[in-house]
């Protein structure tokens, strides 16, 4: 069987990680699989190349960032290559242009376009592991690129999506659990996730893997593994649907999200132009608005939304240039609690306890929204593990 | 005009270097010239990298040695073309690959085959500054090469030699002495040299200039200038031949090479295949041989050659091998005092005036070879210098 596995920048932070890495793709070696390995940059490797070109200037060349950047795993996929044949493993490493894999010339922020398979399979039958530089692209007319942040996880699944074979994420942490465990000691690991679920649970799965690689994944149906580099414990699985001899939990997990402010428009003028103006400016100035809300009464809409409170100033000077007279607030800073599950859909009655919950720690609702398969509310700071921990009982996320 | 620079590693060693750099391609733009820059990687990374992947492997795979080492130099065109582009000057970094600097297949030992200079002239149409990674190649099933130890110099002298312009070397020497200003302090700069006196005279090159560019450079006919890239002085012209104007001196300059060993193999009996074998065998352990003296009387041979002192061990032990009756004897460490120069082929009397000198100064010379650009003599170090010190005031090498 043909297996892509990639290694995140702390699974090869320096020699010794290195070599347990390729200690570990020889005994999947020696069970009969051959590897493709998708590497990341060592350790802080792509921070500091950053730090030293921004020393240099203050804006970067892109084109020439991405030519300094891609270095970084040009070193990992040799070390690696090195160590492997060192323990009389047949490797071979390559960087994405040797592969020709494709990408839009947006520097620092390339999408993958394609990928030269026929390369691979070729330099598989000939070698028992394949290294290939993660993170990195060419572009046609011979420019190299970066992915951005994350490109590793993108560049294995894209690889693993063309081969048609599974796609084993490896790094510090050792899977996807319901609740952050270092808020609920006994949170539960998850077994399956489905990618829509691990998508709204962005949070949980942000040191695993990449939203942008759950996207490609889910779009070319690659089922994901996600491990330790360091130990042999089960890790999570991120698939299309939860197998069915599996019980579908009702919720799947639970996150924190700090330092979210509301802003809150009160007594706007009912002319939706105004409000489209309002989301526009942010859209412009690239700000993220997460949670929003909207009532209206016979003579007003309200409008209140959910930001990181490092953004307030901008946003508020941004929204008094669209028109001064307007009643502008904020409140904050609030964590906003979330519980997310695919099981919602088929399982009235999750609101029901959501709030329930919330009644039950006297906390109070400062703002709702919901999804399908997504609940979310900003409470005071105070209330937030407090609440985390209620609904880790309510919906049995607990071991 | 379109010039070929080339930056060594210490000229590039940090930011600031790097942004003095960008300063001096910026004035030279400034005089109207366009220039295509080579640069090595950044002061010690070649070195730390040899290191690193050591700590993996005794041997590492070549090939992969190249996917790792070529990185050095990538992330000194990035930050160079980035420092370029911050001053307002158009620039373009590309890899080996990016302009078809083919090379044969000796991974950490390439050579040079050919180079796409239609790609250099095209981006030198549409950009001020082009920046190449010296030490790189590709080969034509598209692996990653390197070009060995000063392999930048020869990727330099390679381009201008494609492009028929001259290549101006940059280091922190400020140009090629007569002598060892350390020793002779007030020896003199040399303004015009050729490329049989700097490859006789290597060691007092070796700073500035690697032998193979400048044998690539005799082939092309190229003009080498290597001066410092940290001031404006002077530097030294590399060429085929003297000016007119210039008077040719007779010696060129003088040099030291120290911890030589004597080894002698006395009464040999006149067979030559035995000879031939002992050097065979020499050669086969790649120990490079130096200064060789054969004299033979009515019974035997008698054999004397130089090597360094750290190889006696080795020598002794293969030449024993061969037959363990043979009488060899070592002495030293000696040094090694040479004088160069291209003039005296036409000026007899060298010999003369450098054993007067020897004679004045009452050393003993223990080993002499000539040919006919160079005289070599083994004397005991404590009167290698003081016989230097004779030799440049006999062939005025002192300003």
């Amino acid at each position: 069987m043909v297996v892509v596995q990639k290694y995140g920048g702390s699974s090869v932070a320096d020699k010794d990680k290195i070599l347990n890495v390729a200690k570990k793709i020889k005994a999947r070696i020696e069970k009969g699989d051959k590897v493709i390995v998708i590497v990341s940059a060592m350790g802080k490797t792509t921070d500091n190349l950053i730090n030293l070109a921004k020393s240099i200037s203050n804006k970067p060349h892109p084109r020439e960032m991405d030519m300094l950047l891609t270095t970084g795993e040009q070193v990992s996929i040799a070390l690696l290559s090195i160590a492997l044949n060192e323990l009389g493993v047949k490797a071979k490493s390559f960087n994405a242009f040797q592969l020709n894999i494709l990408t839009t010339h947006e520097h620092t922020k390339a999408r993958i376009k394609d990928i030269n398979s026929s390369k691979i399979l070729k330099e598989l039958k000939k070698n028992a592991a394949i290294i290939i530089a993660g993170f990195q692209g060419i572009t046609e007319s011979g420019d190299l690129t970066t992915l951005g942040r994350g490109g590793s996880d993108t560049t294995a699944v894209a690889v693993a999506g063309k081969l048609n074979v599974p796609c084993e994420i490896y790094s510090d942490v050792d899977g996807i659990y319901t609740c952050d465990p270092r808020i609920i000691p006994n949170a539960k690991k998850i077994s399956y996730i489905t990618y829509d679920d691990i998508l709204e649970l962005s949070s949980l799965g942000a040191k695993v893997l990449h939203s942008r690689a759950v996207e490609l994944a889910k779009k070319y149906n690659v089922k994901l593994y996600c491990a330790s580099s360091f130990s042999n414990k089960e890790g999570t699985w991120v698939v299309n649907k939860i197998p069915e001899w599996l019980e579908q939990p009702v919720v799947t997990g639970a996150t924190i999200e700090k330092n979210q402010i509301k802003i809150t428009l009160s007594n706007l003028p009912k002319n939706e132009t105004l409000i489209e103006r309002v989301f526009k400016v942010l859209s412009e100035k690239n700000i993220n608005i997460d949670m929003i809300s909207m009532y209206s009464d016979e003579k007003y809409y309200h409008l209140s939304f959910s930001i990181l409170d490092d953004l307030k100033k901008i946003i508020i000077d941004a929204i008094k240039e669209i028109d001064s007279s307007l009643n502008i607030t904020y409140q904050g800073p609030f964590d906003k609690v979330s519980v997310v599950g695919v099981g919602m859909k088929s399982s009235p009655g999750v609101a029901a306890r959501f709030f329930k919950t919330i009644s039950k720690i006297n906390a109070k609702p400062e703002l709702v929204t919901t999804s399908e398969i997504k609940i979310s509310v900003l409470v005071l700071k105070e209330f937030s593990q407090i609440l985390l921990n209620a609904l880790a009982d309510e919906f049995s996320l607990k071991e």
